[in-house]
């Protein structure tokens, strides 16, 4: 029949769209998709909303056995969640291919995505250049390919948005290795966290004068406990922005007098923000 | 009391989340901005489904006369409808900082923006460099600026998002001068204008070769009858994607298995791809 992948937006249940919420009501199977991202709203009280069992589709299934769903929906309804906008992640866009590879019809139900929410910083999103993501550094392991692209943008007059790493569903080496069935708790990375990470690639590279990018921290984009603060790196490596999602922009060299104006409003010397 | 700027996504009344139908149900007075961009539906339908009047607020309106909006919301709610996201336009950054000057409290509610569902083409969205905006060309007047930041994305291997120009309640010389309240019907720009217009700027900068750029025509994105069609610039000249609003997307020199499968299924000599 059909396979609808539909986007959730940013926050709770209240976030789906009306389009969405009609194919949700007319699923006869749903899914959600919560590695790639996650909502400040756990699972029953989205099944409670859509009145709907949701089966969990973690990283081991959208990778490896997403074969189910895509059976599923050769004679079925199937909806699959996705937090977000569904094709802002690449795994989606693998799995619309291989929908359609299978014969199944697919729709998309778009919805707001952090690639366009961040504007809520003030900075204009026509002038972002290319995102980035900071995973975790672990011990010895410290992927820095991120801080080029940040040095790119900036090269460029470009903002920066960096996607801030989520760990959900991870296994110490010894469970994986005993094969025990045991999780760690989720972890989501911090503005600060990144800042610190930030200044250790920058480190690595040489580079110096890191310390004051004028940036934007942001948090709960779109709730109603949103934070966003804004000012050098330096001021907002301690700055305190709440529980999860962060998301940290870096600022072009050169901003725009609007732009310059949401710098100051949001400037952490004034506090952090919070509507 | 409160502005609220809510997003109404990309189509039809139906795009629109529950958190925003809220704001709408809740307000007293309801706005709705309608000259960056547009929705497939008109007024009088939205009215129905809001259950509610709605004023018009046009360029005027908006970068004008905004003051009654913001008055009126220092006593009343007013919720202020917008296609896309509130945040994707300049005019609403300029907005949110007049309506907090005057000690408006405002809240956004994001949705889905072309700027993020522009990844429904099977393009990465974090692979995108600095977006562009292409004018209707008017006799004389031929402004190639984004021709600049075209040729910068590319060299960064970057994509480039083109968002087409609009032209609502445009007065003729003529009728302007003259004082006659006498507007011209709504132009959109066709992907293929743009492309006639990207060969003309080429031709400008003697630029050779642009024809064969990969690119991405897309209408109606998040529709029923969405179009997207792939393939060189040469081919997309003449490609028939239906009414409006069109973006086309040019891609980076190199691109990535997935994005490559993206091109193949939309190719235009599979003939434009509807779902």
């Amino acid at each position: 029949m059909v396979l609808t992948l539909v986007g959730l937006g940013l926050n709770d249940e209240r976030d789906v769209s009306i389009r969405g919420l009609e194919a949700i009501r007319a699923a006869d199977i749903l899914y959600l998709e919560n590695y790639t991202a996650t909502l400040n709203v756990d699972t029953n009280r989205l099944e409670r909303f859509f009145e709907k069992p949701i089966i969990l589709a973690d990283r081991d299934f959208v990778e490896g056995s997403a074969e189910a769903m895509l059976e599923a929906a050769k004679t079925k309804r199937v909806a699959c969640l996705v937090v977000g906008d569904p094709f802002c992640a690449t795994t989606h866009s693998d799995l619309y291919l291989r929908a359609r590879d299978k014969g199944v019809t697919v729709k998309v139900i778009h919805n707001a995505s952090i690639m366009s929410a961040v504007a809520a910083c003030g900075l204009q999103l026509y002038r972002f250049g290319e995102t980035v993501s900071i995973p975790f550094f672990d011990g010895g392991w410290k992927p820095v390919s991120f801080y080029e692209k940040i040095q790119k943008n900036r090269e460029n007059n470009m903002h920066t948005l960096c996607l801030l790493d989520i760990k959900v569903k991870e296994q110490t080496v010894e469970n994986l290795m005993k094969g025990n069935n045991i999780f760690e708790p989720p972890r989501f990375m911090t503005v600060n966290t990144a800042i610190r990470q930030l200044f250790e690639a920058a480190e690595m590279q040489g580079d110096e004068g890191v310390a004051s990018i004028l940036a934007f921290g942001l948090a709960r984009v779109g709730a109603d406990d949103q934070a966003i603060v804004s000012g050098p790196l330096q001021e907002l490596l301690n700055a305190d922005l709440g529980g999860p999602l962060h998301s940290l922009v870096l600022c072009a060299p050169e901003l725009h007098e609007i732009e310059q104006k949401f710098v100051s409003l949001y400037s952490a010397r004034n506090s952090v923000h919070t509507e």
